[in-house]
């Protein structure tokens, strides 16, 4: 069905070297389907958002919203701290969004890791009500949620687990399918 | 029953000059139970949490982390963007209760205020999860959720609705009370 | 663009007769897009859910699988019980997922109406979760919240606010345009 | 601490005969504290909650509301039914608190079972936002959620795992510490 490719803009929640939801990110980059491409944005150095200069944002947050206008969907990698979206990167979307919103209508899917049992799923949960907001539209399934990361993420950040490959491979095709579907 | 007072940390969830929530914590620094006290910590300043750098934190960080163990009892301001907590208030908890966690065990309440008609509750419910992994024990009602917070407070910062000062005034009476209890 | 019609199954999450939830979805009825249909299915009477009974379910949850099956989309008009989904709603749902499930890559839209000042909006975030699960896609925007709903549904029943009436009107077509795309 | 007993609650959020949640409350109420007490309430058989006939509830709910107002704590051990709380508990909980609330101001503890990696922590977290309306106290920590039930838990409904087995006594320990603290 797609004529044309989908450019998805990949954000990772976790700022850290080593972070598995880089990785996770950097393992999908090589899937992404064919005609479609996936950049990886960094979204360290962005200071804390404040209403009062939401006008005149820090340069990295203007390069942020111009990528995310350019790309037709967003691919978020994420873990959970304290039982919910990391601050750094909810700062991220919070500078993002305003004043106005580049994310409105876009497709976007979730995927999170993390060393304990749980996955960082707490965090998807409520990183899909943030996209309420946003009015962005995320995948549904499957459900990327790789727990007890470090034993299938190698020290050299590559994704050694075939059964997250797949899962994370059938997600970018969901993702291309719909932001086509979205678009038409 | 209060024999000795309880020392309250107030953060806001807003680093704005004008900010409704800071003034819902100034409006309650003067509603304070005899004997206790409010001191509010402003949060601007902090860097993104960046876990290869969590064992040595910023300067504001670890002065915030020493404010909390000194504290009995936290009462966060907040209001809500994008359906969820502002990322700058979640980042400096992601710092605050890392590696170590301050919050462990104390008793909390919640307050929110925005200009709109749900008034920051959503932001209060995913606040109330992180609170789970923090192991804080939250005050459940009253819930002080300030609708149209810009009919309500004025431009200087003045909490001029009484049935609001009232709902503070109680929240903080049950603060203090099951500060005390939960020290027992 | 819609060249066959969509039909919409509608489900009100309170059983009550003058119910303002049922009331949504009978002023619904009548603004549905041109070639679609919405059938009002009345979940009162349903048993509560025992796994041990799934394969052999009352008469009434056949039915309703039967009816979200030859469905296209789903549209949802729930009261707020408790900050959550109305249990009756939540197993009737729970009933018409097991074992196979009907509701699998649909379309679905939310309403909620309330007498109080959150018009029901803590339910909807619940019933977005369930969804999650369910593999429905649901319309992010508008979000239909009718706050103090005494005022503006009569005793008949009848829907008097004409900004209610156009944001029913406003989703049903996001409604029938998404559930044409998901199928394309 | 405890010169007098408490008298605890439980209700399973499964009405299954081989309910691994129900499974949970029995091995807990041979763990309970010394001078406290478990009864195990069973919710089956309560038709759906109709709010035109709350004030003359099923004789099922009468005695549900005794049994809460008797009681002064609360243990709810529930299964995760489409990543929320199963309708049939939320239904018994929709009934107990109408027309006046029970549950009010109660120290409540929650702990969920599933065979999946999931453990049914999400209910968890839907379950405590309901406890907020309801003005229930929860327990933070531990949190019971038992994954791969099937393996821990015998087809006699013995809980044969040891870890399991301390996080309910701990559980136990801080619901009687705790609700002695409430009612102080």
């Amino acid at each position: 069905m797609p004529t044309t490719g989908v450019r998805i803009l990949g954000i990772s929640g976790s700022i850290r070297k080593g972070s598995y939801n880089t990785a996770l990110l950097h393992a999908a980059k090589k899937m992404v389907p064919e005609n479609s491409e996936l950049e990886i944005f960094d979204i360290s150095g962005i200071p804390e958002y404040n209403q009062d200069t939401e006008n005149n944002p820090p340069e990295k947050v203007v390069w942020l919203k111009k990528k995310i206008k350019e790309a037709d969907a967003i691919l978020i990698s994420t873990p959970e701290y304290n039982y919910s979206i990391p601050g750094a990167l909810k700062n991220a979307i919070d500078w993002a969004s305003r004043p106005d919103n580049p994310f409105d209508g876009k497709a976007a899917a979730i995927m999170s890791a993390s060393v304990g049992a749980m996955g960082g799923s707490r965090a998807q949960y409520h990183l899909r009500q943030v996209f309420i907001f946003l009015n962005v539209y995320a995948v549904v399934k499957p459900e990327v949620i790789v727990t007890f990361a470090s034993e299938k993420i190698g020290k050299d950040g590559e994704l050694k687990d075939t059964e997250v490959q797949k899962r994370i491979s059938l997600l970018l095709n969901k993702l291309v399918e719909f932001s086509i579907k979205l678009k038409q």
